[in-house]
């Protein structure tokens, strides 16, 4: 079968586990997600288990025609941006195999960017679909917090967690986000859909974020694209005075992930890749007055972003500051390159909001960031404005 | 005017404050809830301050015709279980004024065991309410948690407090619960009256909490309590297998009141009272790991918890496993004093659900704990049962 021998072939490292297809519209799922009978690794030496049942994401899924194909490669536990740290090797780049898909969903954005599925699933906890969707020149969409269930997903950090869509075709991203999302028992945060309904809302005024965009590698090709919506919306200058978020991400992240890790520490520590060990240590190390902190700062981040979306309906940025660096140049320096590429991409972890890279050039994404609430919104919206094929 | 006269008085150093009083019907407010015009210490010599506006729940009772007349003694920052560590000094309890009311809400317990007023107001992290509630013979509720808002009242520990009432008759409670209750967007734990609606159940099946029953001091005077509803109810045995729920209680209460405090430390850490201090410097401690982890168990309590109640309607258990001990014996060991009086109570702030202290006699109380937003269901069922009225 023609699908089976190119994921066989895994060309850009793109895979860790190809499954049997029977059938159905054939998606990646990346490999801390589980695919009942397949194995799930988070791309990690330190734990691997066959999953005994399909995460709830993916029993929505099936229901609902799609099957999962393949487990995508990721970084280690989701703990990175580059893709490079996985047991399996790096995940390349299908627009330029020297240089790396970013993360840490990379193996899902690889996948639809070489053309094998139109659709995979990722994770995002810091920008991890956002990142490789932009890096790839294809579409990521982190649904609002608490849409779309995590159970039967290895966390990185539970409160910040969302599980969400890599594809090039929106309309059919829309098509497994509504299949997907809804009150799950087994996730406490999708009681969310309970509260905070699908809401609408006619975009006009749009918030261009001048920090996360001045000065920045891609200003310039960002800026064009820019221009292109100038010509039916407001676009204005904003700044959110990040008081502090990325931060507070950053804490609440490591320690979340150090609770949940501690359960192989210290006995398996040198089986993790150093960035990501070196994580874990950080949370290990932080008290709980900084985590308590973190959390009020969260929330103010929350209220503050609310506020803004009276003014404006809609936030842009670029996704990431800069195109994808070669493989070679991130090898060992995972970390820094992990800060850089989260900055723009992390603060809507922290308040929930709905996000959406939509690919201005095979390695660029522009960020679209909605109100919390306006999923279908927001992805309409960009389908009626630009199409719903990406290049 | 009789009743400023009584206040005035304060005789069991129940208040803090005689406010003025212009009509409706007269509550106590604790003196961590905010009453506009009126000082808030919470009990303490580290921080004051002139109220600017009526907290959340204040606001919404006075719409309903209560009134604030005094503000109630409370054991420093609500952080205690005594009321015996305050600024102004011990409240003392009505039936024998020789020993404690219990805490930290035990000036509002006071106020209405001695007859001033028939409602006050209190909050409840640990058994705040409940506790001197059953230790001053009186009815003590703590709602759901998130069904009233917190804007306006000094945390103790954010994730855990509850404001609720203390009165002698349970009419009244329910009018005050259901003016009280609602979303308010300045709290963001009161979106949950929009996801939990309030639920009706016909009780029948009474689960007797074993280990929060056998061996206590009260233990007689409550199984003859249980003995009269035993004629029409079914009561069974039943163990909560307490895996770590009140450790993690405490780690979440301790850390969460600790990052409250830090704008206070060090710098005023001498003001405060040792056992309160020595609570804040634990809670500085703790590891964020520790916190997440506490966390965990305690999501884990909460399903627990729900399967309990499909095999029974109810839990009881003696509110407070001891009669309210002399102050002398408190003074001091006011640490050790504390631990002994939350342990029935504190599993409960844990979880959220809705708990009732009903008065057996003088100074015991029976806990009533229901599903989360049975609040009604439970109020309505001990008024049919065992009357509106308490001694």
């Amino acid at each position: 079968m023609e699908l089976r021998k190119r994921l066989e072939e895994n060309r850009f490292n793109q895979y860790v586990q190809v499954l049997e297809w029977e059938g159905g519209l054939p998606i990646a799922v990346k490999d801390v997600i589980d695919v009942k009978g397949a194995r799930t690794t988070a791309g990690s030496r330190v734990m691997e288990y066959v999953a005994e049942e399909d995460s709830s994401v993916v029993r929505r899924l099936k229901r609902a025609g799609f099957t999962p194909i393949a487990k995508a490669n990721t970084h280690e536990f989701a703990i990175g941006a580059t893709n490079t740290s996985s047991r399996f090797g790096p995940t390349r780049n299908p627009r330029d195999p020297s240089r790396i898909t970013g993360g840490s969903s990379g193996g899902s954005a690889a996948a639809v960017a070489a053309g094998d599925v139109e659709l995979a699933l990722g994770t995002d906890t810091g920008g991890s679909i956002r990142i490789p969707a932009a890096l790839c020149g294809v579409y990521g969409f982190k649904p609002t917090f608490g849409r779309v269930s995590r159970n039967g997903v290895v966390p990185m950090a539970w409160s910040l967690d969302h599980v969400g869509f890599i594809g090039r075709d929106l309309k059919l991203i829309v098509e497994a986000y509504k299949a997907s999302k809804g009150y799950d028992s087994k996730d406490p945060s999708t009681t969310l859909n309970l509260s905070v309904p699908e809401k609408d809302r006619k975009y006009r005024r749009v918030g261009l974020i001048r920090e996360m965009t001045e000065g920045t590698e891609v200003e310039k090709e960002f800026m064009k694209f820019v221009d292109k919506l100038s010509s039916t919306l407001e676009v204005e200058y904003v700044s959110l005075q990040d008081k502090g978020w990325s931060e507070a991400r950053f804490v609440i992240a490591a320690v979340e992930a150090a609770a949940y890790h501690s359960k192989f520490l210290p006995e398996r520590e040198t089986l993790y890749f150093p960035d990501v060990i070196s994580f874990l240590r950080m949370g290990m190390g932080l008290r709980g007055v900084d985590y308590v902190n973190a959390q009020r700062i969260r929330s103010e981040a929350v209220s503050y972003l609310s506020r803004i979306f009276k003014s404006f309906d809609l936030l842009i940025c670029p996704t990431v500051k800069v195109r994808p660096p070669l493989l070679e140049e991130v090898l060992g320096k995972e970390v820094e390159w992990r800060v850089r590429l989260v900055s723009n991409t992390a603060p809507f972890n922290l308040t929930g909001n709905p996000a959406l890279s939509v690919p201005i050039n095979e390695m660029v994404g522009a960020q679209m960031v909605a109100d919390l609430g306006e999923d279908l919104s927001l992805l309409e919206f960009v389908i009626n404005t630009l199409g719903a094929r990406s290049i």
